[in-house]
């Protein structure tokens, strides 16, 4: 029997079309939890719980190949259809517009996690229906958990979100989804409510600003890598995901040393993910530039007491 | 003969009616001068070159004595009145509204300053006209000066802003002006263009994001204090370039270390001026509080390579 896999994803995977002011990208390969386990793939093995139709080609699949990332868990509907978005970016390339979402072969997705899938022990929810979160948590005897969500579960489910976020250690979501949650337009206080939903930290993404780290005894925050050549900002949340995850899975311990560092990777990971269209960027990777992003990272933040 | 004042500013000094969701002042000592005076004061000797009229109260002088702020060069005009703004904040806390601006007395301001004021080695030129700060700048002999502006200028009086842009060391200025001045989006490329202007430096203030720093070859980012009580955002980042220009002048040194400090120092001045009304906080605020503060920026910005 082989051991489980390190880190578990369950999220979507997806074809997307991207207009951005830089140029369009038909049938991108994205999803939360494609860019999720490619980002991931450079820190540690990571299985995908996902579901695809039948316009999910070899090409589609050799991008988690490449990455060496276990698709055991990725079901295939025959005769059935990706999940499709549709969005684009104006010239500040803070909000994606959503112009056309397709849910498909998600619209009836249930996971079904194999025996050894069970065992990891850490897992992401990404961005995906909070009652669905919430079947994929309770079949994982996990060790670490974390979860991501978006403004429409916030307000079409909010309930079931809370139920969802009550049994998780860690909720990793951006700035305007925190204020959404609290109801509270002050970050800090925002954060404050969070954790009393259950959470033992909170981890706010917040775009070209960076990113801030919660828990009730500990605050740290980071800004973001500075980037010339923003390209497609597609994934940059998942990616940032993915590189959190994937190293604390690494490093296998939760002290706020490796927390810190893994808010760093995370933001390492989402800097790259934006260059390029899709994975393209992260496909070409090489771990030498993550560390090299991250030293740097140490460089322009620190300060002479 | 007196020595010379370190830091010198120009800029205005205001009476406020401000309205926030949590209260509202009439009648409120402001001005950009006025926030940036009280902040440098905690770090060294400065002294205002602004203009006020008959409502300008022994009260409102007051503010300035505590501090041992130097008002030699603050004219009065009989029968003025003192510049007035009127403005206010949504819940977000991020943009002001101004309902009304009069200039009144500041509408013929000509600066005149003394002997001794024309030789402070620091000097700041607050948001007024380009034209203004451009002739207080030639008649001091400084060895670095700042300056700040706003999109009224950016606007209305580009070709004499860039003009002023040419002949100063650093240029203080929020993120979309920094935008506006080099019509770029992108930040970074905007701070690129921006250095091509002139100055030696570029400080980026972002508000509850915190403040970047630009120079030809170096970059130094910093989040900003996490505040659950922003109470009036006025005057933050005229509180901000006090702090920045009163630890450079008491430091007397323009390396990369005391920049990096310096911009620390701002964004604590800053996080203790929105804490109250007007300069309320900063009047009762303790060195030993902007020490703790500084020092918690270093806790919360680091990390371990």
């Amino acid at each position: 029997m082989s051991s489980p896999t390190p880190l578990l994803v369950v999220g979507s995977v997806a074809l997307d079309s991207i207009r951005t002011p830089f140029g369009t990208r038909e049938r991108s390969l994205g999803g939360a939890a494609t860019h999720f386990s490619v980002a991931a793939s450079f820190f540690t093995d990571v299985s995908v719980v996902a579901v695809v139709g039948e316009d999910f080609t070899a090409e589609d699949e050799a991008v988690f190949h490449e990455r060496k990332i276990n698709i055991d868990n990725l079901q295939r509907v025959s005769g059935g259809k990706t999940f499709r978005w549709v969005g684009e970016y104006g010239f500040d390339l803070n909000t994606a517009r959503t112009l056309d979402t397709q849910l498909n072969v998600f619209a009836d997705f249930k996971p079904a996690l194999g025996e050894i899938a069970k065992k990891s022990p850490f897992l992401f929810l990404a961005n995906i229906q909070p009652a669905l979160q919430r079947e994929v948590r309770n079949q994982v005897d996990a060790r670490f958990v974390a979860m991501d969500t978006m403004n429409y579960w916030i307000e079409q489910t909010r309930e079931d979100l809370l139920k969802t976020i009550a049994v998780v250690d860690a909720l990793i979501i951006n700035d305007a989804e925190a204020r959404e949650i609290a109801g509270e337009p002050n970050l800090i206080r925002a954060a404050r409510k969070i954790l009393k939903l259950g959470p033992q930290m909170l981890v706010v993404k917040r775009g070209e600003y960076g990113a801030a780290f919660f828990t009730d005894d500990s605050y740290f925050a980071t800004p973001a890598f500075p980037l010339e050549g923003v390209f497609d900002p597609t994934g940059a949340g998942d990616s940032f995901a993915g590189g959190f995850m994937g190293y604390l899975s690494q490093a296998d311990k939760i002290d706020q040393t490796t927390l810190r560092r893994a808010v760093i990777y995370g933001s390492v990971m989402a800097s790259f993910n934006v260059e390029e269209f899709s994975c393209d960027r992260l496909r070409r990777l090489k771990f030498e530039e993550i560390r090299d992003r991250f030293h740097r990272f140490k460089e322009f933040t620190h300060f002479e007491i």
